[in-house]
């Protein structure tokens, strides 16, 4: 039996050992270990795997014993995952097909480890792909007026196909507080600029504006500040100034579809963890 | 003899032909030739070299017909080099020295043509680095008492070298705004972030705080506003969770030192255009 | 009216001039020329748009008289593009679907400016694919025995369906040296190696053994020497010590797609040729 | 007191939880950990720091206790590092400058925690930057008669000076055998190629030739068979058609010595570990 352990908490001395020490202690075997402290928080983070001979592992024992020994006397935050159950992720979307169409090969051809319950869209242009695809398709249109009852919608689905995270694949609409709260560092953004840089709408056009020689591409975690979640994953390519906007537009989309696609592989891995609105990429 | 001419004006049919055409009626054969229309600001920019036979060209008959033949009609800004003399370029200096030693070993390695009239520093620090390659080295120390005093004595040896051209390697004063209005698009700056993000002060301190995965270094012709020059060259490297602010400023040190120098190579080849606050840069 | 020029010839003293002043005799206005010399080989090659008005220009009496007055005294290999006639790209595909998603994808959202009159394959494996995005799919298998009748197959369909290029979209079979000699530079392979290093068979499992720090891919027009036709593009990423073969072949993928859509695109707009085995790029 | 420790093993069940279950029992604290299997070849790599109360340790017994109790039962390869003290590097170069002028600058600016006992050539063109760098120079001149004595004269310097390891900084001679076999795994060159792709002479020249988008730069340990040895750190930029040899050779000097700088300060930092002619590089 295999289990994978998250932890962070304040950093102090032999937490490793203690660790390993324990899961040695239930007869476990550590196949993989990535830790980190970050220096100017005074915070430990570690994600760890470890073999157990599952005739001899009680699970719950292990769980509440590591709770008393080491998570209350060491202040840790922590998780422990013991198989690979398919997280659901459902599939914001807008116009561009770009990332919806990168996201869906990916899944088709088995890259990703999930399940679709379904995308959603507040306009009706991405049908056809999803029907292509397979995988239902809900359509909310969002106005001023009708944005209370869009969110109660789109929490509704949410909740009825157990979603586990979203994400937002070029989706061309503020999620709503609610939402955000439901699912904290749970939603994952692509921004098509290099953040900070050129955050909110349009960043092709200020980037052009601005006459810079790179422009870039970044997935974050959705919090409620407009474009300033953690970042998780960023890619640039280089420009001219013979290129036009509709230039920075098509080379910035291979940039999105990649890097939005290294960001939800990395959160399927359970391979980030978020702090002090940054996050820790474990390898 | 070979001249090379730079060339912008307003977009117009015929140009290229013209010009070309008009090299041609004296013998000229072009032997290299870039152009580039920005179709937003409707500005058609070109750089070409072109071959002539010495015994047969005249120059100055050549520039008074190209004003009055091309110049005028079309309403060019242009500009002819005939020869390859090195242009000057001071470097300004601070206490940072990995750009000056980059910029010194590839001066003295004959990369670059130019010459180094002196090193100027509100710091003495670098001053045993300027002696190790024989270059005069000025102090010149600023507070806010001395500011205008130390302005003055800068403008002088600017003027009495001759100084075509400076280059900020580094240096941690802002430059007063006499310099850069004597020197339009003649000052390159370093700037240790991919601009527009982080300008100003500290700025790998504000992307480790922000958690970004890639840092930058841009190099630009200073203008009055802080960091908000005309981009000549920028460049990237990905960083981790791993990294402290230490390790990003020993990164980015390698970013500084090449963006700077590819910047400055460019415009000591003359294939740097300035326009609407942004560069052409010519092949 | 709208045409683009591509030229190459023995580098001389004013082919510039020469081909820019006769299409000015023709009232046409240049409005585009990117040109290049290869000094090693001495050979010149330009690749120029112009317009005319459609009222007076007679495209006939241009290209006669472009051959007589330019082609013939300059010794010019040429063509003319007169519109943006649509060009018919066939798909030939193994069991790997990503460059296939990739590229269909990118068809289906307008990015490329093709027609696909069909999908071939040596097994049924992408045929699903295929009838996703409604293109015909013919499966022809090879073996030692039907080699021939499959070649001749192929050149049956290729010609029934006016083939202009063929893509090999990760096809695990040596294309026949006489579908190759049909389509001279017209037969694009994306190889997932950065040529010349680990050409042939499993190039992921070469560098993997050979313990890089990079991986890449390239893509290149096919000729009778396997993997070292003239290269239209290459990229590459970083791996290291803690990646295994299936990292190298995950990472590998989107590098293939990416790399391969770069030269089906330049190759579609009439951006490349090719000189000594090697490609020029238009800009 | 702080030491870090270097193992590879055969991978087996328990190793983690071994060696620091064994810190932990001699009152050590882990602060890092990096560990890595190698599962084609079944080999465990780890490099861990810990902190130890200087007054209850005793290293000798450590290390002792270390070599029966994990290094014996295990088959460990380890090392244990307890200072930092200073390695002694030789430097050997040929007529480039620019990779000695990197290397001197970063020692001179305190990047590189090391020793230069001496700069040893075959050519005089470098004694100058020596000289301004107040680092002995050595001149032995090697031709096919002088080989052996050459040899001797640089055994006899480097165990005069105790180096610890060589960098090849642009040597363009072969090391001899038995210096190779004096210093396993201490020699470091930079090949102006991305190896495995053009090992040998001129490789700016082939890739110019074979037309390649992209060229590079790997620093590799020497072995015996030439530009064969395991790759510590690679890097690569574009190029294009429009770039000569000469452009080659210039975009390349900038890669050598950013490749041969990041190699040379991770195998100061004991940051390498090589194993079936591959590098692991700990983070």
């Amino acid at each position: 039996m295999k289990i994978s352990i998250l932890i962070h908490c304040p950093d102090k001395a032999g937490i490793i050992s203690a660790v390993t020490g324990f899961i040695q202690s239930y007869g476990g075997n550590v196949i993989y270990l990535d830790q980190h402290v970050d220096k100017e928080a005074n915070v430990f983070f570690m994600r760890l795997e470890s073999d157990f001979e599952q005739s001899r592992f009680n699970l719950i024992n292990f769980k509440s014993e590591f709770e008393n020994t080491l998570a209350k006397p060491y202040l840790m935050e922590w998780s422990i995952d013991t198989d690979e159950k398919k997280g659901k992720m459902a599939l914001f979307v807008s116009k561009y097909n770009h990332c919806l169409y990168d996201l869906l090969s990916r899944f088709k051809s088995g890259e990703l480890n999930v399940e679709i319950p379904f995308i959603l869209s507040n306009h009706n242009d991405l049908r056809d792909i999803a029907e292509q695809f397979n995988i239902p398709f809900y359509h909310i249109p969002i106005s001023k007026e009708t944005r209370k009852e869009a969110e109660q919608e789109q929490l509704q689905l949410l909740k009825d196909n157990h979603v586990d995270f979203i994400v937002l694949a070029r989706y061309m609409q503020i999620v709503s507080s609610t939402v955000i709260s439901k699912f904290p560092n749970k939603i994952i953004n692509i921004h098509h600029s290099f953040l900070p840089a050129f955050a909110g709408a349009k960043p092709y056009h200020a980037a052009f504006e601005r006459g810079v020689k790179i422009i870039g591409a970044t997935s974050h975690y959705v919090t409620k500040e407009l474009d300033a979640g953690p970042i998780i994953e960023q890619d640039v390519t280089t420009v001219s100034h013979s290129h036009s906007i509709r230039d920075f537009i098509a080379k910035g989309r291979d940039l999105e579809k990649i890097v939005l696609s290294r960001a939800v592989k990395l959160h399927l891995q359970g391979k980030t963890m978020v702090y002090n609105n940054k996050t820790v990429i474990f390898s």
